[in-house]
């Protein structure tokens, strides 16, 4: 049988038991050109929470009776294509379940062994994390040298990635956002950011100013908000604002962005992205964090949930800040790139 | 004797009569390098309204006790500088009086002659005016053929100048924004739009997204507030989102924008700028709007308002909607360009 998680109700705001339900449903079979690939690990990302949404996206709403939507990595157990081969480790559109078949319509990207790298530290650094991480700082934020580089989400998985690859990339002082002390401390001495604030006291826009004199070059948003909105207020001239994703806004629209007339004082921009359009480019970003990984110069730290149902729990992780790292499904823990 | 229009306290919401106070000063002396000017005609900008806050700018705010500052014409009637000739009309920042020193500190430009054009319409089209338009759209906008463009404040100086600009550049479709039936049916009568939309009924976000189904490629914004925050639900992927100024915002802060996660689900960007910063391209621009003006194709209108003790009242047309196309304050009309 394949054990599944669907979506039962859409929520309004964290997910909640009534949100998903734990089914089974027969084992799929092995098509022509199709391969069955046994489900190892879930990568647990907040854009899953706005697939629930019935809302107009950059895919389609999860259906209520879908199995939820979710990439991950599997291993191949049988193959009738011959682009996948039985023991290839496959990263793809998994969902939330045991087994998925991988096809024309659902296609999989084998993942490299002998990089001496676990399934965990693949799916974090050099999976949809780091290519966000990469193309939102580089492409969009178009970080140069010198720059005065702020991320919030500062010690979430994509944000402590930003931040390190902007000291690598020369930045000349990069500025973590994060929610409590001990977040901000992992910021610091963890992921080695110059400083990092705590968004949960008083005064961000002002604590900005103090931590940015001259203005914040470029800003990676993770977060949406009240501080989005304190960033804005700490632009410098040409300043680019990247907005990677909402997280504060998913479950609860809350207030609205008072400090946009700051892009016209600063002659700045604010842009999105969605990492899906830079798939093309992918290799171009895994070759530079890779070789920052083998320097030992990107730190990285997974939070591994032990079994399928808990998936749901694991992404309310994401928004209650109870995650410590990039936030993973272990479905079965025999898949290993080992 | 110089009669002088001088910022008396900070306004709060509208400029009121305690906001400024006419004064009188000693005629200023023309030193070396330098030449006396008889101020004909001053433009009157929304962003004079930001000069009078203390709050960071891209210039600083006018210093209570001084003459408000102000572009506008005049013509030169005395000269100790090579580069200015006694009877040159020229274009510079004047300031609200009726005289004012042209030198190294505060350079003027000459306007040409002999282009059969008034003083007004040069202030309008040609003057600041008219470079906002075509560098919002064509630089900041990236304007490209076929796209759909929606202008607010398009009754509007720089409005009406964008949303003729996009039509003659060879835009699908023009969709202009304005306060109540008689604006709206000017720009569509007066100016050509495809249509307009009066942002005072209810459903601006449902009504834009009948008029652009398919979405809006540029946004170009002169409002902000509640009217950016519709378009901002009605983008079109990769669409660019000019922040020109947010009239609605000078004189009261009011509602933030909700909306700028559309900008991550249609990879979209939102850009501010200061005209100041293209000064040197503006003969680029007024080629090109002159060629139009030439050719009968930039319908415009000015709104002239006699004597510089009026110049606060011309102002605050600006923020009640009560300006009829470009408004201008005539302070001396013997000074012309025929």
């Amino acid at each position: 049988m394949n054990r599944q998680v669907i979506l039962r109700e859409r929520p309004t705001g964290a997910v909640s038991d009534a949100t998903t339900s734990f089914v089974e449903s027969p084992l799929p079979t092995c098509g022509d050109d199709q391969a069955l690939v046994r489900v190892g690990m879930l990568s647990i990302d907040p854009t899953i929470r706005t697939w629930m949404n019935d809302a107009p996206g950059y895919l389609a709403p999860i259906a209520v009776g879908e199995v939820v939507r979710s990439s991950g990595a599997g291993v191949v157990v049988e193959s009738r294509s011959p682009r996948y081969h039985v023991g290839d480790v496959v990263f793809g559109m998994t969902g939330w379940q045991e087994w998925v078949v991988a096809d024309a319509a659902n296609p999989f990207t084998v993942l490299p062994r002998g990089l001496g790298l676990d399934l965990a530290t693949v799916l974090n650094v050099l999976g949809v994390t780091g290519m966000t991480a990469f193309f939102g700082l580089v492409d969009v934020g178009v970080m140069k040298s010198g720059d005065v580089v702020v991320v919030s989400g500062a010690a979430g998985a994509t944000g402590s990635v930003v931040g390190q690859l902007a000291r690598a990339r020369g930045a000349s002082k990069v500025v973590g956002i994060a929610g409590g002390p001990q977040k901000c401390a992992e910021v610091v001495e963890f992921y080695g950011f110059d400083e990092c604030l705590d968004y949960r006291e008083t005064g961000l826009s002002r604590r900005l100013h103090q931590a940015c004199p001259q203005g914040i070059d470029v800003y990676f948003d993770n977060v949406g908000g009240p501080v989005l909105d304190a960033a804005l207020s700490n632009v410098a001239m040409h300043a680019r604002v990247v907005l990677c994703g909402a997280i504060s806004q998913y479950n609860d629209a809350g207030a609205g962005i008072a400090n946009t007339s700051m892009l016209i004082m600063r002659r700045a921009r604010m842009e999105g992205f969605i990492i899906l359009d830079y798939v093309a480019r992918f290799d171009e970003a895994r070759a530079e964090l890779a070789t920052l990984l083998a320097r030992g110069e990107l730190a990285h730290r997974e939070h591994l949930v032990r079994g399928l149902e808990n998936a749901p729990l694991a992404l309310n992780l994401l928004f209650s800040g109870g995650n410590h790292g990039k936030t993973l499904v272990v479905v079965d823990d025999a898949v290993t790139l080992s």
